[in-house]
């Protein structure tokens, strides 16, 4: 990258900030693209340069979650799979992107929006490490990857909204855990299931 | 009861009703007390005086969800909670009460309300069930019923707002019975897990 492209890469991700952090404080329909742009500190053009509306800039947002995750890790397979959820459990309590992302995708629905991509894309990140784990020998016999992935994600959507109404997501990553504990058994062989460290500190990584 | 008491209640469920299918149209904020009013065809003085106020009302609808669903069952144990979750997973494309109380227990966070009570009431019931399987011996050793039925509470709150988003929750009885492949081996014994009937059909009672 030359030094201009750097910098449109800056201003793009310090617009997608300031965007998170007004839809996680206001939701979607209290975020106006102005307060955005003062926020970032930019100008309208440089907003309309990078996303030509507020939807644009939402849809952003919600699906900017895998890259906020994945970077961070570095265990593969079912361990993986794990590492993520307890990542992501994480992270939701002091990352504003991330948070803004999933409520954004949890509340779509009443402001006509109906983008499945940040769920589609993490049930596809998903299904490749648990098609790693399979290779390995590590899924149960008859256990459809495709199918585990699309469970944990609707799964994960759901206790964290759960988490959220009962501890403002203070209990997430124990919540997750017990998730695995019960989840493991019925998927993986008992060597997978006793090798796996399902604990909320996997979560803890830079 | 006597004659006034069954007009009550009457009145009641019809108000409720009525709020109902505003809520599931417009959503919490585009729900007025007026238009429910009118919608039931009754007077302000008649809401008023079962309803203090419209987050009342909204309360009331999100936790009438187990009464939409419990009388219809006649399973025990494990099968029973599967069964509830099928029940609800069919219910929620025909019964406009269980579909605005599961949409305004899932955004209440955006309009400041935040009763846990459907969640908790769901899980308490769960709960319940589970401990008859764990007393009929249908639990795998060190499985905690309070903590299958939190995860299951919130597994189904999150497949359900996929499904929703994906298909018009067209396919949200076969993600739940997905779930219970997944989970019962790890939750049951190989005896109750052979036994219990997972399947959408389970869903259709009257």
């Amino acid at each position: 990258m030359d030094l201009k492209q750097e910098r449109a890469v800056r201003t793009r991700n310090q617009i997608l900030r300031a965007a998170a952090e007004v839809f996680d404080e206001n939701g979607y329909d209290g975020a106006s693209v102005s307060s955005i742009v003062k926020r970032a500190g930019l100008t309208l053009g440089a907003l309309y340069f990078h996303f030509e509306s507020k939807q644009a800039l939402a849809e952003a947002v919600m699906n900017s979650q895998p890259q906020a995750i994945e970077p961070r890790l570095h265990s593969d397979g079912l361990q993986r799979l794990v590492d993520i959820t307890l990542v992501w459990a994480r992270r939701l309590q002091i990352d504003p992107v991330l948070r803004a992302g999933v409520r954004l995708a949890v509340e779509q629905g009443r402001f006509g929006m109906r983008d499945v991509t940040s769920f589609e894309d993490w049930k596809q990140i998903m299904t490749g490490h648990l098609e790693t784990a399979r290779v390995e020998g590590d899924l149960r016999e008859g256990v459809l990857p495709q199918t585990v992935a699309h469970f944990v994600v609707g799964a994960c959507t759901g206790i964290q909204l759960y988490s959220q109404l009962l501890t403002g997501r203070a209990d997430l990553a124990d919540r997750t855990c017990d998730m695995w504990q019960l989840l493991l058994p019925g998927i993986a062989t008992p060597e997978a299931t006793a090798r796996i460290v399902v604990a909320p500190e996997r979560g803890a990584v830079e």
